[in-house]
């Protein structure tokens, strides 16, 4: 990691939202030997657009192409700059600074949340990490600099998205249930949602394809499944 | 402006929309015997927050504080680095690049649109330009760079955000005719609105003070002055 292979003052950050059915979760670094949690990011190469440097991130702590990915905020109070924390984490795996003089200059972080198929996923920690784990939204450990913040406002935008770009569906797999669609509503959102409320509201923007019951012993039983497109 | 002094790499540009009564405008300066059109724009100094260099920027061509101000997109792709551009600029104001060689550097840009009382605003040059101009929204120059895509992902933003956030008082000054209402509502949104519909709908939000006319000769004839809060 040459000084000279990375745009200085520039980082990003993700906030990796999962759906396991029934928790909202996202995707969380443990940094070896320090105790600090942290959101994945990374830095941006001189010859890289800055979307691409963070889908090449995504593709390494997931595994996954193809990712939904939406830029929503840039983080630049000078309140985020405490390079301790970054000489902290280099030496605890066993770097010295003079090594990456870089990494204690002041960084604005350009922040994305992405969307992705939980079951897809295999977390995948980076050199300087010794863990990437889901947590739970409600249950995150102490996050490192201002990433709770960043978690905050990623969670507000996903909320505020929610029914205008109709964004819940990229934490779906291809064909869900309306109990399944419905709880990805309610765990985005934080409150129970009327049953019947709520699929009257989604069929009527006429955006889900029903499916025909595979025939099977249990099948008088089994729910509908759905995908969406017309 | 000392190579030290502002944060490599990063600069800002704000979108800065005004209403005429009539049109909608935004704010463009010319760079001296150049011929290139650009947003203002500018850099954050080592010590600054980054919203808070925008609001002195933003100051320095339009005289005001507290301005409405929202961050909607950071720019930065590979292909938004011309240094050529810089260096026709530089020259043109008889700079040698050696006095700014961080000028050069690719630069990725963190974007703001801004909400201003047209009629309260002196538009200032800077140092590097020798106009600062209002232009029709539907009839800008042709901007340097990126610059059009800038201007064009504001105006989206300002128009997905019309309705959720009422960003529209803050292109009128605080006494308004609900003529002059609808008109911002109709130069923003690029089409013309039915009046008894668009007033019906403003009406049940709730979110307008009614103010008794004012005495005149002609008062009989005197449209309603409307203010926003309750």
């Amino acid at each position: 990691m040459q000084s000279n292979e990375y745009l200085k003052h520039i980082a990003y950050d993700s906030v990796v939202f999962g759906f396991s059915g029934e928790k909202l979760k996202i995707l969380i670094i443990r940094y070896h030997n320090t105790g600090l949690f942290a959101l994945p990011g990374g830095f941006v190469r001189m010859n890289e657009n800055l979307n691409d440097a963070v889908r090449r991130g995504l593709k390494e702590r997931t595994g996954l192409d193809n990712i939904y990915l939406e830029q929503f905020y840039t983080f630049g109070d000078v309140a985020r700059y405490k390079p301790e924390v970054m000489d902290t984490i280099m030496k605890a795996n066993g770097h010295t600074i003079d090594e990456y003089p870089w990494f204690l200059d002041r960084f604005i972080s350009v922040a994305y949340y992405a969307l992705i198929n939980y079951e897809e996923v295999v977390p995948t920690p980076d050199a300087l990490s010794d863990s990437c784990d889901w947590y739970d939204i409600d249950k995150l450990p102490n996050l490192m600099l201002d990433h709770a913040e960043i978690v905050a406002k990623a969670l507000q935008t996903l909320r505020e998205n929610l029914e205008k770009k109709l964004v819940g569906m990229n934490l779906l797999p291809q064909l869900f249930t309306m109990k399944e669609l419905q709880k990805v509503y309610e765990v985005i959102l934080g409150e129970k949602l009327h049953r019947g409320t709520f699929q009257r509201k989604i069929l009527n923007l006429g955006i889900l394809q029903r499916h025909e019951k595979q025939y099977s012993g249990a099948a008088h039983k089994a729910p509908f499944l759905y995908s969406f497109g017309v």
